[in-house]
């Protein structure tokens, strides 16, 4: 295989002041990397977009760096090894990595994962058998724990985190209520067998949703913030739990919104109602819980208990539109760039 | 023994808008109760004041049901039996109970319990020994569970409920910062044996607290809210654990702060830390640990690993003006009030 001349990337341009726009972003055209030894070339064929990409975007504190401006944009990526210099790795095999923004990469043999085009479609690393899979098995199942009868609700419920919760949940016996934006979406949601599937645009949301949960609410699974924890936290029931693993509807804001200052009812909730907040990020039980994870789901994927959706945007010079509707909630599915045939 | 002709009360007259004033409590007489088979009559020795009691004095939804206008204040207490009409009582047991701001009360006797006075000073079954003791011990072991060497503060330091989980803290092999209000409490909290003390009252409190708190913050053990919430918060550490009983800064609010609204950064505080927030009321967990709790801490007290101060206030008349004192932090130790000889 002959190898390509440019490799073809997308930094970015400028930290985003509210929410991002295409000049953020800047593509730029570099030389094709040179593995030395230990590490391999790569073709990236999906890169994963994801909301916590925009808090990379910015320089505000959080559990990871941001990315310095003129930098890649960072993100999970499947590659095709064309350049291997580790014995472990040869011309041909699928890995999955932590790429980033770009058609090809060098990554460190010993920092990427090999994919099974068999076992699975390799897309899925970055989905339902990935990081955003393992953030609802982990969060609900070791912060949530749902018992039998118990309901669960989550939001951005037909993105991949939330399609997962709410499958596993119902797995797991509870009660799965599932918030989207718009029609097509919330059908899906009862299509993957969610018991009650609720619009956020609705104008009669919170009556729908506190009608779809008449027993109240034992874990919401958050992660998406603003007016739909609003609507949820009146009716979470004395010891839920909610695992907070993103908050989209924050990540824009370039202030404190206006008062009143709820953060005290908001304290005073969690005291009168004993109940328990917990952020947490995958990473944190990956060590112990990610190979339990992968047999759980590949074998709830295999016999029909999982389903899942993409939504797949041809061409990496795409991303940065796609991850702007992304953070609108524009994408159905797991939001995948596809790099390369 | 003669029975008295007139039980004392103190009534709710009123529901406090903000801050509780003497007018919103009323002093009767009436007669004294006669226990019917299977009650006691008890002449009241001591009636503990904490600041829960505010919360029931309002019609806001909370835990517990709220006190009705008209009816007698809810307290714990402790007793002396003046009559039983139960095979397992008699005159002279000293029983804690839940009887109220009353001189006399008929309680059931399945729902109290009886005291050894040579075990332990009868009033301490109120506080160190008590449900603000048993506050600390479940709250920082179950929900804190500090390790060696972790960082734990907690404020309200010399009350009942602070100073047991200082204390306790110390016993786990953690490191204990106390913050209270004036340079006597202060002084206190470095006699109890606390790493650290400082004064929420001085101009610098924050640096002082940063300071206090070089390797951040792992637990604080939460019973104030407020100005204190808001200065601990940007110590909490990675995975921090916040415990929160108490939120007595927010009793007296009347409606939400002025903006801006600080809940959506809250919540990004519990997300990008991964910090674990959660409400809890010492009744959840008597059934698993009450008897533990009893064990460790009278081995505690009898080995001077815990110590507790008191704060008694002769008569029961006073307790209006001692319990509008106490959520100004104007007792020094467990508040109680001395109802009879």
């Amino acid at each position: 295989m002959s190898l390509p001349a440019e490799n073809t990337r997308i930094v970015l341009a400028a930290r985003p002041v509210g929410e991002p726009t295409p000049s953020d972003f800047r593509v730029e055209s570099v030389p094709i990397p040179v593995p030395a030894e230990g590490e391999l070339l790569l073709e990236i064929l999906y890169l994963s977009l994801d909301p916590y990409m925009r808090g990379r975007m910015s320089e505000a504190e959080s559990y990871a760096d941001p990315i310095a401006v003129g930098d890649v944009m960072v993100g999970g990526t499947v590659g095709r090894v064309i350049e291997s210099k580790d014995p472990g790795f040869v011309n041909g095999d699928v890995v999955l990595s932590f790429s980033g923004w770009q058609t090809h990469a060098v990554a460190d043999a010993g920092h990427v994962r090999k994919l099974d085009p068999h076992a699975a479609p390799v897309q899925t690393s970055l989905g339902v058998l990935g990081m955003p899979g393992f953030t609802a098995y982990a969060g609900l199942l070791e912060i949530g724990r749902p018992e039998k009868g118990e309901t669960v609700v989550v939001a951005a419920a037909t993105g991949p985190v939330g399609s997962a919760v709410g499958q596993i949940a119902k797995i797991r016996g509870a009660r799965a209520v599932g918030i989207a934006g718009g029609p097509d979406k919330v059908a899906h949601l009862r299509e993957l067998g969610f018991d009650a599937a609720v619009d956020h645009r609705d104008p009669d949301f919170a009556a729908q949703l506190a009608a779809a949960c008449p027993n109240g609410v034992d874990v919401y699974f958050e992660n998406v913030g603003g007016k739909v924890w609003d609507t949820v936290l009146p009716l979470l029931n004395t010891y839920a739990r909610v695992p907070v693993c993103g908050l989209i509807a924050n990540y824009n804001l370039t202030s404190a919104p206006e008062g009143p200052d709820r953060a005290p009812a908001l304290m005073s909730r969690i005291l009168t109602k004993s109940l328990t907040v917990r952020g947490f990020i995958q990473s944190e039980f990956v060590k112990d819980q990610f190979v339990h994870f992968l047999a759980d789901m590949s074998g709830w994927i295999t016999d029909g208990r999982v389903r899942y959706r993409e939504d797949v945007v041809d061409g990496l010079t795409n991303a940065p539109d796609a991850f702007i509707g992304l953070l609108k909630g524009q994408n159905f599915g797991k939001l995948l760039i596809k790099v390369a045939q």
